[in-house]
């Protein structure tokens, strides 16, 4: 039984940036997540592809001990992303968007997963967020939620909706200036605990992240990298690593919080250092720990 | 004799921002960053005004103990600079820069203010920035120069020039890419310490500062504030702050540098909370070090 569930896209991604480009590569939000959430937790994934999509991608997603009996192989072809970077890495430049079977997607939980008690909702439609959520036997302990600017821009209260269910609104910089149309994070921020989230977490790519609670505030700054070569999926690799530290330690206090950041910007920060999950499925633990001690470093003062 | 010489210039500007506007409001590098270390230290201030600069102006530097023996009176008008700010407060717009007496400034430095331990060189020319460390009768302890884009733009070389010459250069996020044609700020640091400044130093407005040295990195975030009315000077309430702060604890190692930053973004966010000097010239030691107090609490994990 997984004790993580992870929702949202599996993709096949042409992607090129400054530094070179990638083919074909294998992609998508639930991929980049439950790959980083391997390296603490189970996770199960709940996504979509069609007959089109390599084996060898289901392997490695099982070599990695990802449960994959949530994955649907429906016929026709995979959900398919072209974009490309320019010396600007923070901003994706999208070139073409093929929905493909992922416009049909209709997630069905397999039962062993209902009962799991960390749920990651990654960016499908709220709807589809909401059927996820109501498929779970019990509560679970912990949801986190993430979105994209597509479902911003079509239906920005059906996100709202969303964020009321759960636990932590996850989201990026430019996400959440767009959802509350404001500018300052930290109104967003303010905005999203209002919806009644416990916390609010949004991500700044390579300056870091902040989380807002009732009952604090906490700034980890980006991992100073000189070589990203391609930060596609860093944002899901980081609610990935999160949701599973803290599946790994159950500990759901705002102090543990705090670290579950800390590891999830070292997991997406070493995702950014090669095209699709060139580095991130390759990682080992003594990696991980060794650069969230020289974040320990970075930032005392 | 004051312990920390402050050049750059001292404007009357005009301000819009989302939240309102200032006209003819005092303004200009030196006088943002002499009067935040004049929380510290005891800023003496180089630069020059015209004929129409009011007096009630100088009186608020005189009673920041801001020594004024530096300040030139030249027949002409004072530099001024409009501007205004979007609903993103990172990037400021200018509509119009008159040099005005500025144009033909050629800072001499009082004789007492020839010994001091401690320089700020502030945005102005390269070439004016070198005249007046040489007019030092020693090497200072401690030499930290900023720059802006239109000497960048102007002769690259000649900012690189000052940046070998002095313990720490200093400069923002965009100044950063610019000089060294690149979009990562860690190559850009690397390129500053390889130039034979010690300390690289980059300021990124709300994503607060990041400093290399040959010895490790820090990284501090932004102060979270909800309420950022203009923006205008915290950058060189920044550098005053942290050149004063070190001046007063005379302390030069690596650990007191990274305290010295969390003092300066803390001087700097004050200085964001209002136009012009309205907040930043009114705060008291109290305030400061509640909200450094608070930096400590945000970064723990």
């Amino acid at each position: 039984m997984p004790d993580v569930v992870i929702v949202g896209s599996v993709a096949l991604d042409n992607v090129k940036t400054p530094f070179g480009k990638a083919e074909n590569a294998l992609g998508g939000s639930a991929t980049y997540a439950s790959v980083a959430a391997s390296y603490f937790a189970k996770p199960g994934i709940v996504a979509v592809v069609g007959n089109d999509f390599p084996k060898k991608h289901v392997e490695l997603l099982k070599r990695k001990k990802v449960d994959v009996s949530g994955l649907e192989f429906a016929s026709g072809k995979t959900f398919r992303w072209e974009g490309f970077y320019e010396f600007d890495l923070n901003q994706a430049h999208t070139v073409s968007t093929e929905l493909n079977v992922f416009s049909d997607f209709n997630p069905v939980l397999p039962q062993k997963y209902r009962n799991a008690k960390y749920l990651f909702l990654g960016n499908i439609s709220p709807a589809l967020q909401l059927s996820v959520l109501n498929q779970m036997k019990k509560r679970p302990r912990l949801v986190v939620s993430d979105t994209m600017d597509y479902y911003i821009g079509k239906d920005p209260e059906a996100v709202k909706q969303v964020i009321k269910k759960v636990d932590i609104g996850l989201m990026n910089e430019g996400e959440a200036r767009q959802l509350f149309k404001t500018p300052n994070l930290i109104s967003a921020a303010k905005q999203i605990i209002s919806l009644d989230s416990e916390y609010a977490i949004i991500k700044k790519g390579e300056h870091g992240a902040i989380m807002l609670s009732k009952k604090g505030f906490f700034a980890a700054p980006g991992f100073p990298l000189e070589n990203v070569v391609d930060p596609t999926g860093s944002g899901d690799s980081f609610a990935g690593a999160f949701i599973g530290f803290l599946a790994k330690s159950g500990n759901l206090n705002e102090k543990n919080f705090r670290k579950a950041i800390i590891y999830a910007s070292t997991v997406a920060s070493f995702n950014a250092e090669d095209f699709s999950l060139g580095k991130l499925a390759n990682l080992s633990r003594t990696e991980i720990e060794g650069r969230v001690k020289r974040f320990r470093e970075l930032v005392r003062f």
